[in-house]
């Protein structure tokens, strides 16, 4: 199963409301408000986090996924609706370590929680969250609107998702491992940065190249990428460690188009939107070929 | 696992927006408009469809579900998010085929299908949806809404999900096998006169002896039924039968009380709202026991 080809053959037909944009963005707005926006994430045990992951950082995993699409469009969390299917083998204290971490970042983010189902399931702990935002500006800023010339910057560091599954898998108890569970995503003042700041935006949750490369495409350009300024979690001069780090998924950083000119605080610069389409890279001023894989297409 | 439990227990703790209603009804107002609500399912096979049922019925089943908590609360079905978690055994016709019933149904009650979610999955398909209402009033019509006297009313008619779910599992093609794959679902008119008519309104879907008792205890009042009053699927005159249906989920029909004198057209009087609490059962005018279980408690 290929999910963006099914999404692409199946699902996007049947899609013509204004508001959901062709499912070419991560979120769709509400036609009840021009400023609310809602998107829906669902982790598999397995598959988008371990089974052996602590249960209470699953609660803020599923969160934070989230609250990395809303504001990387430029809008604050709002509400949230959430599915528990919930495995049998799983008992009651395991269930409310999970709350607790969901209540701590409900908290951290404010977020309100107003719905949802809990059922029971044979299979791998499977959870969903519906969540809104308050767009801060006149509507979402969506992937499409970079052009040529505008700067591209990310916040955070890159490579985190990729280090921290390894050492997860490993069974390190490492800082890497930690933010692999819990994703360091940003504060909620980017929402604004986001509003007032970028052309273009959206956050890069299956590797620094693929989504980069994804938002050149919605807005009909190409993007560069100057290697040496990618803010790496591990920084190496070496092309197969940037690799590694750069096509890895679960950063949950905000990666962002703007004009030239324009500064935007606690963000890195690290490329610029292209004329000519496609991705390229640049180490040290030198063109380097791009990795056959750019990131995790799911 | 009991859910009901384990929500009072740790989730509701947890919801303090007032759209939220204490997650004592099937439906949250969003906090963007008054008159938006949204609602949350989520169908797990082999629990709430069987792993035989033809998979274009699931589309609609998980439609219909979702829709049936709208139209209850007097408002009409606006928008969808789809989470998707696909077996990864279950091929690509299958999946065309899933999405065609879905299709089917989002066009005949005017959803518009705006963003979600596809993973795999190595368990059960599991399917969530989350739907926005438009409300025909100012607001949902709650639960909790009913006072002593009013009478109470049902759409459609009770135990088709119940006989339809033994049907389906003896592997009859039966009309009662399709219903319990598709519920007949009320048409959109159902929505106007919930709006119009009605002080309290649910939709029946965990049995009506347990959804009478619940409408009744968030009104703070009890409930009295007339069985000879009741539509069943199966007319009959034997108390053990007519407790079957009625305590038979999955039937997908609106309870609603409103003020003596008031007609609801196409509905039928069943009872009343009493000041005595609890459910009380009439049979040719004589009382008689409720049983010990009243309706799918999940």
């Amino acid at each position: 199963m290929n999910e963006i080809d099914w999404i692409q053959s199946y699902i996007a037909p049947l899609v013509d409301a204004p508001g959901a944009d062709g499912l070419r963005d991560d979120v769709a707005v509400l036609s009840a408000s021009a400023t609310t926006i809602a998107t829906m994430d669902t982790l598999v045990e397995s598959v988008h986090f371990l089974a052996t992951d602590p249960i209470e950082t699953v609660g803020q995993k599923l969160i934070r996924v989230n609250v990395s699409d809303i504001l990387a469009k430029g809008a604050l969390p709002s509400e949230a609706l959430l599915s528990i299917a919930w495995p049998r083998a799983r008992g009651e204290a395991e269930f409310k370590a999970f709350v607790q971490g969901l209540q701590r970042d409900l908290r951290h983010f404010k977020i309100a929680l107003i719905g949802g189902d809990l059922v029971s399931t044979d299979g791998p702990l499977t959870l969903t969250i519906t969540m809104t935002g308050a767009c801060l500006g006149e509507g979402p800023i969506r992937r499409s609107g970079g052009q040529p010339g505008q700067k591209l910057w990310v916040s955070g560091e890159i490579g985190w998702g990729g280090l921290g599954l390894q050492a997860a898998i490993s069974g390190e108890d490492s800082e890497a491992a930690n933010r692999y569970r819990v994703p360091s995503t940003m504060s909620l003042e980017v929402a604004g940065l986001v509003a007032h700041k970028a052309a273009a935006s959206m956050d890069v949750s299956d590797g620094l190249f693929l989504d980069a490369k994804r938002l050149a495409d919605a807005s009909g350009c190409g993007v560069r990428l100057d290697l040496d300024a990618v803010p790496l979690a591990k920084p190496s001069a070496i092309l197969e460690d940037i690799f590694k780090q750069c096509c890895a998924g679960d950063d949950y950083q905000v990666l962002l188009a703007a004009a030239p000119g324009v500064d935007v605080p606690g963000f890195t610069q690290i490329g610029e939107l292209t004329e000519s389409a496609g991705l390229s890279l640049y180490l040290q001023g030198w063109r380097v070929n791009a990795p056959s894989t750019l990131g995790f297409e799911h």
